[in-house]
């Protein structure tokens, strides 16, 4: 155990818990911290980061390899908690995930840093990568695997490439709450989608249809 | 006239057509110079462009209010043709739609041009707002009126919100072409889409269908 992980421990709320956890959390409050005075992503360095945070740099690399994964794991912290999945039904576990994008959305309109911190995360390719590998890729392998399970259950049609019906179902949520920030997100929106898209946009009564 | 007309108007093909397109020409591809060698957007004065296209700064504010507005042009010129309407029913309309969005997203992923600009347009808030205002707002409107065109038709569901139906249909395209650059967009996408969602994503021969 570093000195620098003593010093992080003995502060406070921290007891109890275990030393590598309350030594994280400082490290993460100290970037928050930076970031809500307006100090610019480029600028943030680990010695900067670790003198905030009352850590030594090495209790820093320890746990994270780099910046990019250190501010990718501050974001996710800043961000609503992955989804629940009630299990219940495919339908019922596509609301789930929307929810979550809706909350997200929510979230990110309501606050000035997370909304600055996307911008200058998607400036920089090296912290947006490491944003994608460790958020948007499981996202979308777990939302994958809910369709393919609706599929197996008979609850989605087969004859679509599973891809681009996943790509129908979060596009409508995604086009509201990141390019149409004015477009409201009001309760009840998530189950109106995925209810809509499965019943399908013909009027049920068409002769068309 | 002025002299920056004439000269700019002498330039080769421009002959027969009225002077001030061909003025509007040599200043549009005279931006897209500067910008093909590497220019970047908070660089490229009006001086530095009429400089370029051989006019002068007069020509350029008479055509434009600022540099805002002749860079969204810019842009215009090197995006591909708005849609062509065939009007033959809302369907084939959505096609058309979707088919411009298709083949824009192929284009700004052929082009490091435009891929650059775009990036470069997003962090510029004056920029981005006057892209909305003329390319934007404009479709997003041409959209909801083929949509309201169906609906009189009985084309399409009229118990559900138009802004609603509207992210259903560009949802997955421009989620496909902005968010995933690596989401295929082949032919037959856009008819894909629109039929996929009119006929809903519930197993046809489901019996919760």
């Amino acid at each position: 155990m570093s000195l620098a992980d003593s010093a992080a421990e003995s502060g406070g709320p921290a007891r109890g818990r275990p030393r590598s956890e309350a030594a994280e959390r400082a490290i993460v409050e100290g970037v928050m911290k930076l970031l809500e005075d307006g100090v610019p992503l480029a600028e943030l360095s680990i010695e900067r980061i670790a003198r905030t945070a009352g850590v030594g740099k090495a209790t820093i690399y320890r746990r994270w390899p780099g910046k990019e994964e250190l501010f990718v794991d501050v974001v996710r912290c800043a961000e609503p908690a992955d989804p629940e999945l009630p299990g219940t039904s495919m339908r019922d576990d596509l609301v789930a995930v929307l929810e979550q994008l809706r909350r997200r959305g929510l979230v990110s309109r309501s606050s000035v840093l997370l909304h600055n911190v996307f911008a200058q995360m998607k400036s920089s390719p090296k912290v947006w990568k490491a944003y994608h590998a460790a958020v948007v890729d499981p996202r979308r392998r777990l939302q994958l695997e809910i369709l393919r399970r609706g599929q197996a259950a008979g609850e989605l049609r087969a004859d679509v490439d599973i891809d681009l019906l996943n790509d129908c179902f979060v596009g409508p949520m995604l086009v509201r709450t990141v390019m149409r920030p004015d477009a409201e997100l009001p309760a009840g929106l998530s189950e109106q989608i995925v209810d809509t898209l499965l019943a399908g946009l013909r009027p049920v009564s068409s002769p068309s249809a």
